[in-house]
């Protein structure tokens, strides 16, 4: 009724909009933001099954920073009832997209059978030249514009089909794909994440959403798929200047999957370990380790290290006791953060220093 | 992905389409099944901002039973961009409807600034012919379909132009007025349902969704608006019969809200109460109450009785205790079930009685 | 306060004094009700670190039918604080049980370095005569009470020193044992799982909860380990039938292990499936899946059944569709439901059968 | 099993201990922490349920700083089971209050019939000397001991008996009563409100837990009753000296009640307000209002101050929009805190001034 009510009355009615979330995700980065992106969904002007504004509205609501509208180029089962142009959904979001101060970038999936596949273009000033029969005039069409493209779900027509090809080589001669997507909804590619890092392309998580997003209250396994990009501002810029510089993570399901570079100081900044606050006579000492995030990270130790594992639930601080050396004042404890990838199958290695002179 | 995969490939995959669930909001009563309705819905045919088979998923996934797509007739703000006519909505949805096992129901919102306000029609067989300048001249086009009508949300242009007129004592003379929303969404209107009990019109509530539906995990305080129709099976014939005979409840909130003739026999089967598996030798006797429901019932004694509140929390078993008379072996417990309503501000009287010569 | 003041005053209030649950875990058998039993758990008494009473409390509030109290006979920790004997926990705990409808039964720990290990015996009506040196003496004095003996968490030593040795065989020659712990606390043991298997032993599940109970709001991954006792009727009696004739499952993390003779009814109970309600016009045949229990169940089809897997989340329908045969009327499905296990492994297999003639 | 494992077996195992929380309920306020406390609890050494060890691990897991255990003097309901002297539960628990980081204050309460009732002094030496006959005698051993002493729920035996008398005038004179409980458990003390206000005693907010505590995740509307303190640091010392110096809140229930001095900064730290990230052509301004506490606000404005309401969900940021007056840049928003209490009934005043000048 509410929004019926406003529109048919035209009063002034100054209400709370929205709400998301101030919850800190993942914490900030010494020289960038960790901004949360989700640059692959459709509305009703392709296959999706809500307006352009409800994207909007959903992506401030979860709290996410920046999102590219994507719509099928060539595919639109709904255009006998919604006959429309490629440009009608970014047009449509816009002003909602600055009340709700989130950052709305235009795009489109380029929707050819595979191989070749299918791929987003963002960042895009006009979609209607991409909407031409050869593949590669339309990449062309995206490089004319500056655009970003990413090759989508690889795998969508079986791995066999989704494998890289002359034609990836080609494209990246012609410097016309710029990065992959490593996780897709509730699918992760360790064969895309392993191209990614071969080829120097930048991974990119997103949710293809089609349907409502429904569950806004995330949780550490509750999310959808995203790339975290590390930018020097919260502005579209920043976005499209870190995603050209590979400064980017995947955040699917309870893992992180990105560069070692990028991970390194961003677990640092998610999981702090204190020094020992208690230290008994049996020389155990007792110390935090605090997660700042919203993913419950497992760190499983190498070599000699006590605790052999530790899982700290997000959003949460775990107490763990070890033994400290009897001849030393220092240990030394090495984990490989289970959850935290570097390469498929590879966990990060990270390492804390306990000092016995420290305890309260 | 998987949904662009499916209708892109046309491959015969045979999946699960969807979740909903099989948790008894309500029980069923002796003679009737309490179908969960919804009345009173926007698809982007009007000011909504999904399409219509969006609204037969949110509903399956919910539990509902029924729905009606209420487009407004006479306000289309999407039209420029969605030119259709009024039955667009329900032919989008209803095979989507049979997939889903969910009963679909022609409806319309007849949409006339207040006074007279909103009218909901549902049961028609064509919406065209209700789009008529003249008010009567469209409700008669209802009744002449043999439609169902109900006033909407009386005060929302203030409770002063929402007032009972000649306007509503004109349609009750002609017999085309037979309901009122006495809750629609999170408003609640006490003079609405004192109409209707003084006119025996069908109690209605409706959450006149606009937004896509978000919250498909109900809770006692966490669930659409919705009307409870005592059917004797679920179909649409049935739903259409009970509506008539004004065989309805009101789920809002944490309230139902009816006659008493049936949220005697709803509770009766919502709350059971045990007899005493213990009297201790104080004669302070044990016993359970167990609640069926997805409603948080809230009992307050009447006269003496002890105890003096039952609270039990939705599809829970609390145990009570009460000191049993010295001289007899039967105790009656008095209660007001505070937040099942036969009329504004007034909850329902309830008795249970307890023989001591029942305990284990 | 309200325990102190009511303790202090002695003041005659009538309070709710308690809250537990009405939702079905699981529902009833054709003739036997699945009793929801932990027949290990600690007090103050032993290590544990609550009085008897909460126990109680706890249980009634998590919605279990029986408990044992099965403080450990040889080790007390609190014992010089607390000095008492082995029959303490029983008598503080009986008036409450009593209170809260709570089957309560006398048992306690039989607590022997590993091998032989620690054994439970239940349904005693003394300890003190178990409370000698010899491990043999002490099983003939359960076995002189006539109370069930199970052997718990056989590995906690390593499976090295778990092994089944000839003190087991001479257990079982003389009638000494009856059962085993297939799962204890957040652990499984499929050799447990094997020998009771072969060795005509009972199934049993236990919490050994030594700290207070938090999660009460349980989830079918977030309960108390359990035993399901198949009994006639909720008494003390009937759970020790039904224990000695064997017929229990172990309610383990998302699943459910027994013998398949037990688990066919009880699944045929927990998940029922509907004729199609709709069948389209290619022969695609829409169906209802209901899950009645707090089991995510997940169905895995065998041969050539469509869909694949099914997952029914507790308490929820799933519709699903599969394409009816063209030249028959039948469609028969077959899957194995992967977390009801029958052996180690090993899944139950369950079949349906569509007609297309039921169609609504 | 794992508790039992450890102690039996004496092996060396280093596993994570325990559990807490690193979210944020309070941020830091400029000069103090706001350490979050709870004064009054029982352990079986009185009538509480739980040994002392559990009420420092249900802290910890709660993510409280400090506790005081103050198992009352005069009532000891298990002491036929577990005879003892009053130093043992500071004694049991302090060992794992070091390891869990956990601030550990010795307390007691004493137990006296209404009037005087009951009192709490909290960082004592030695309890012995305040088993006397003489509330007077008693009160001064406290005195001669430097601690901290405050009325519990004054209105426990009814508000009548319950009243401030020359009792409270005279320990107010030699300065033996430095706080009353405004909050315990579910009551909140509207009057002892107000005596704190107009006789300077310091607010304090309690559990007064007897059971365990079961909810640890906590919610705006589900934690503890408690104070937080406005601390320098993270000691013991720091505690009491705020304490002394009335610098306090207490959390009850989703309210903050306490000394406008000490709101006004705390709100300003949990609640900020953006500069309008966008104004559009009509000169609706839209802006963030930013939740960082876990408190639901809920803002009512004052004057001509729109929107009417802001309700800022705990941990979440919404947007608003406002009008900016035309010839001005600058907009006043005035509220009042509905649940931030400065006195009984009365909402803190809060002021935002928007700049037009400052968009984006």
């Amino acid at each position: 009724m509410k929004k019926n009510l406003f529109r048919l009355c035209l009063l002034f009615v100054l209400v709370v909009v929205s709400v998301g979330t101030a919850r800190e995700y993942f914490p900030d980065l010494p020289d960038y933001q960790p901004l949360l992106c989700d640059f692959h969904m459709l509305t009703l002007f392709s296959d999706g099954l809500v307006w352009p504004t409800v994207r909007v509205d959903e992506a401030q609501r979860e709290g996410l920073d920046a999102i590219a509208l994507s719509d099928h180029i060539e595919y639109q089962p709904h255009k006998d009832d919604l006959p429309t142009h490629h440009s009608r959904p970014y047009e449509i979001a816009v002003e909602r997209a600055k009340q709700q101060n989130l950052l709305l970038i235009r795009g489109a999936e380029i929707t050819r059978d595979t191989p070749p596949g299918h791929y987003n273009a963002i960042f895009l000033s006009d979609i209607d030249p991409l909407d031409t029969p050869d593949f590669f005039d339309c990449l062309r069409a995206v490089a004319g514009q500056r655009a970003f493209l990413f090759w989508n779900h690889h795998t969508w027509k079986g791995v066999e089909r989704g494998q890289w090809t002359e034609t990836q080589d080609k494209m990246c001669a012609e410097d016309l794909l710029h990065g992959m997507e490593v996780a897709n909804g509730d699918t992760y590619y360790p064969l895309a994440h392993e191209w990614c890092l071969r080829r120097n392309l930048t991974l990119i998580g997103n949710s293809d959403i089609h349907q409502p997003s429904t569950d806004y209250r995330y949780a550490a396994d509750r999310h959808r798929t995203l790339t975290l990009v590390f930018a020097r501002e919260r502005t579209v810029e920043s976005v499209e200047e870190a995603l050209r510089a590979g400064r980017t993570a995947v955040w699917y399901e309870n893992q992180v999957i990105g560069r070692e570079a990028f991970l390194k100081p961003l677990f640092a900044r998610c999981v702090t370990v204190s020094q020992p606050h208690y230290i008994n006579e049996n020389g155990v000492a007792f110390f935090e380790v605090k997660n700042n995030a919203l993913v419950d990270f497992e760190l499983k130790a190498r070599g000699q290290t006590t605790p052999a594992t530790i899982a700290i639930p997000a959003h949460s601080t775990v107490i763990c006791k070890t033994k400290m050396p009897v001849e030393k004042n220092e240990a030394t404890l090495s984990y490989t953060v289970a959850n935290v990838l570097t390469e498929p199958g590879k966990g990060l290695p990270v390492e804390f220093s306990l000092l016995s002179g420290n305890t309260k």
